[in-house]
């Protein structure tokens, strides 16, 4: 029976980690994929105070051997449910059942795909989520970048010093990126806005070669030649096999202790609803989670 | 006109300082003594994400040097009131009157007081609240330390390297602190615990000499021979200037966003009501407080 089991490895997790085992809870923490999350395949991250700037990935590292650093348990499996089974709680897993007297959920979230065709086909070939993973495929090359928030223009400005050239369509005639990101794009040569654009379909062959795209203002067409096309258009919170409250997107709903509708299940991060999504206030968030949870032990 | 007033120089001002810096905001942050706040007198923090051990001032400079790399404009003033003109506020401060859209308050807390006779008479003679500052004067010499939480017993760890001997006197007869802390004071071999002990006068000629404690259990008064009295016993809010809504001990009330009754100031931080008061809590608040203000002065 584990005191404590936190669901996801990212910074959320981690930081729950952290402060569940200076507070001596029995801990596990689980992952069904890398440890970091989202963030690790962010290129820079220059607002988690007190790193001015690093990547995302060796952000991560750090949040990780500070926890390993306090012998937190980490295993590699994925939660398929929770079963809430009153002073205890069921975690049934890919690697089969375990007990624990509370959960943090600190799972985070997923890209949102675009639904036009050609986008899933193309997956691998052209199409990507992450410019980190896949941004050096595409050199002296021109790439497609859709969306308009923070990520989209934060990635479309690493891609523009590896491809030749990055439009960015956005369904907006306007961006809704931070200011000083935002200036950084509009004042790179290689970037060219498609205000009030949407993608409509990829074409190609082996790989993408067009992207269709439909002008919002006069619902003209136009084709243009792109080998890449990067989609960012927001994030899926990973919570369906979690029965807690939610939001009409998914979003876990908690009060400001981080406690969800299910005594003794807490939820961190990006997960949750919260208005800002940043390492921040993850680590915030996973602080608190983690300092609830060790008052619900001692008290159950 | 500014777009954004911070009050408060601590982890959660100075992070605010970067989000609003970052978000292009005409910022200016104002602090009344030092920078870095309570945070910056503690010896040594394990549980900032990324920093495995660091002491309070070097995380603290760290902070600071970060949002000074966005230009952000610090001033040494002390606010005095808050006027809310609706589209704008006045912010009245020692050094004339400031005119700004939004406000983050961001004031952090100050020590609670015992209130025991002889404690503000020997202030700075042997009584103190800050062991990182005062630690060093009582080398090879006896001490006690008042209070069970977090802070006390983490400085009666840091004073049992520097004095011969470390008396903890606490209210009740178990520990509040984390249990990794309280590990570590009860193994430590000077340091010897009064429990259910209250002070009940601070006795001395030039310099502190003696503390009478009074024991709850059966009444029984002592005498304990020190030179030092170091007190942590909690924080008071310094929130006297704000007339938003508050607490009963003056904390003020926010959201999640962390607005507070008045449209256009923000609370965040130890300042503020909240599950808990760490630098990682603080970071998470000041990013939420900047991120909301900026969507604030966009729209008014």
């Amino acid at each position: 029976m584990y005191d404590l089991i936190i669901i996801g490895g990212g910074p959320a997790g981690l930081t729950a980690g952290i402060y569940a085992k200076r507070a001596r809870l029995n801990t596990l923490l689980v992952e069904k994929g890398a440890l970091g999350g989202q963030i690790a395949l962010t290129d820079v991250i220059e607002n988690y105070p007190g790193f001015p700037s690093i990547s995302g990935w060796g952000l991560m590292e750090k949040f990780e051997q500070h926890a390993r650093g306090f012998d937190l348990e980490i295993k590699v499996l994925e939660v398929l449910d929770i079963e809430d089974k009153g002073k205890y709680k069921l975690v049934k897993t890919s690697e089969g059942d375990l007990e624990t007297k509370t959960v943090i959920i600190a799972t985070g979230a997923k890209p949102r795909y675009i639904g036009a065709p050609g986008e899933k086909e193309f997956i691998g070939k052209g199409v990507s989520y992450c410019a980190t993973c896949d941004g050096p495929f595409f050199k002296a090359q021109d790439v497609l970048v859709v969306g308009g928030g923070d990520t989209a223009v934060k990635e479309a400005i690493y891609l523009s010093k590896l491809a030749k050239k990055v439009y960015i369509a956005h369904r907006r005639d306007q961006l809704r990126a931070e200011k000083i990101i935002q200036e950084k794009a509009l004042s790179t040569p290689n970037i060219e806005m498609l205000w009030s654009h949407i993608i409509e379909e990829i074409k190609g062959g082996q790989g993408v070669e067009k992207a269709v795209l439909k002008n919002l203002k006069d619902n003209s067409a136009k084709e243009i030649n792109v080998t890449g096309v990067f989609i960012f258009i927001g994030v899926n919170p990973n919570t369906d096999f979690a029965h807690v409250e939610k939001d009409k997107n998914g979003y876990i709903i908690t009060n400001q202790s981080m406690e969800t509708s299910i005594k003794g299940i807490f939820a961190a991060g990006d997960c949750r609803v919260t208005p800002l999504r940043q390492v921040s206030t993850a680590v915030g968030d996973g602080a608190i989670a983690a300092f609830i949870a060790e008052k619900y032990v001692e008290e159950v």
